[in-house]
């Protein structure tokens, strides 16, 4: 049995053919050319999902869906998209419509965050909360196999959780949300603050090396031995742990997945930042299990199989 | 069907007799008598069972338990209870032995917070979120009929979400934990805090004629128009809104449930909550369904009666 996953992006639409057990088959993507209005990027939708079946001359058995912004997956309505302009668009049964087949539809992050736990780094385990490290912080919550959406579909917006209240404007228009100290924007931020109060800094030099300041400069120049990059290193991966502690004392799941670019840092962000998470854990002392705090494994696939994994748990459900 | 539910807590045991519609028939308790073996107290704790049984002249189905400290529901063992003094002691199978009947046991906050979910403030709501403001900040999720324990069954601490990184001091270790802002705790430091920069405040009239300084005192003064009184009273309820916010962002339950001395300030305490909290919520803009924010109704029966829907659950599961 074979899924269609869409990734359904403020540049691209990607379409995955996927196995039941996660493995894609076939790819096909066009450009989301926005501004468009929502029936001519459904069209490109249809088109696309066609396409990758005509291409492996196979036939899928249910869509899944991830779209950026408030989704509701019950009434299948995307509420809210400030991304793709749309407001109360009934998306699943647009395409269902079109296609002739069931479909699923999920908030873009919650979507790649279910492909993480279905079928990457967080696969088998009971429990997941996955985190973007992009321009703001994304990601999903996923408990016993099931995405928390909250009665309204609008849950696991955990870059809006306040860490540091007072802090940094956030562009949701509170101060402080986990995303001002954790996002790639935020450590940007950090980087460049660094960079103008230290002229002598190597945070220079690795940000000319790189054609610009971008999430790598304070890890690169840090790696150099420069003191000033080290610091703004400690202090993004501090916001970054308190949000993480936060989260395990809130869910305690099995695993903590973390992806986007800052997450491509691999171990080098990962050994110090659970040496730091781990003592802000409540009953740390006494737990018999502990959180395993890792990298995501799927890349810019999570979005395509997460979406065809939701359509198969989907139909498996029905 | 009649339930047993035991809130076993520092000072004392609490026995209830329930239906299955939450309703309780009739308790007892007994002093906890600390420090006493786990063997002591769980021997009163099968006597009282008993006692209420043969007072009622009753059967019952099964028996819930709600314990302070880190408890494993799922191997029915108390990981680590500081007030108790217990390290991982088999709670769950000693009682089982001794009353013959099936026994589930969960912390005694999140138990609590069961108890408001099935038959209390959020009885019918898909989802709810249930917080203490006591001496900490205590609490439990319940999404889709079952209580949030995570992996490990020390989930839902609330109270240890860092929502004021850097801030006052928290018994976790942590600085800036949401309970060092919302619990009464919280409430009575800022209270004497502004009780020594103002003199002249009615803070100080308010406190002798209530015999001491109390998460009341506040209010009691804000109510007598005393400005300092007003400014404490706004810091707390900013304080406290920040974490609820977070849990609406995180969890977008259908409820938010406050109960502890200080939610009995009633709707003095909620409607200006609800008017901070509102514009806090991501996305409230478009959001076609808002989470209630509501004070608790079960009062102090809410462990006994939690314990016994808990134990009503998990037979109908069995």
């Amino acid at each position: 049995m074979l899924y269609l996953g869409i990734d359904l992006g403020g540049t691209n639409i990607k379409v995955g053919l996927v196995t039941a057990g996660g493995e894609v088959v076939r790819t096909v993507s066009a450009p989301t050319d926005l501004p468009r209005s929502a029936e001519e990027v459904c069209g490109d939708m249809v088109r696309l999902c066609r396409e990758v079946l005509d291409d492996a001359g196979e036939t899928a058995a249910a869509v899944g869906v991830g779209c950026p912004g408030t989704v509701d997956g019950e009434s299948g309505r995307v509420v809210y998209s400030n991304n793709l302009r749309w407001v109360d668009f009934p998306l699943r049964d647009y395409l269902s419509a079109r296609l002739e087949l069931p479909v699923t539809i999920g908030n873009d992050a919650n979507v790649a965050a279910y492909g993480e736990a279905a079928a990457g780094c967080a696969r088998g385990a009971e429990s997941a909360v996955i985190l973007t490290l992009g321009t703001g912080v994304g990601g999903g919550v996923i408990l016993g196999g099931r995405l928390l959406t909250g009665f309204t579909g609008a849950a696991s917006e955990l870059g809006h959780m306040v860490t540091a209240d007072g802090g940094e404007p956030c562009t949701c228009g509170r101060k402080g949300c986990f995303e001002t100290c954790a996002s790639a924007t935020a450590l940007i931020r950090m980087t460049r603050e660094a960079m103008a109060e230290h002229p002598e800094s190597l945070l220079h030099t690795a940000a000319l090396l790189d054609g610009g300041v971008s999430g790598r400069t304070a890890f690169d120049a840090a790696e150099l031995g420069d003191e000033t990059a080290g610091a703004v290193v400690r202090r993004y991966e501090h916001g970054l742990a308190v949000g993480i502690a936060n989260i395990i004392n809130i869910f305690f799941p099995e695993v903590v997945g973390l992806s986007g670019g800052v997450a491509n840092q691999g171990e080098k962000l990962l050994v110090p930042l659970r040496a730091e998470v781990e003592p802000m854990v409540f009953g740390h002392a006494y737990a018999k299990k502990k959180t395993r705090l890792v990298g995501c494994t799927l890349g810019y696939r999570a979005g395509i199989i997460g979406g065809a994994m939701l359509a198969r748990q989907a139909l498996a459900e029905d």
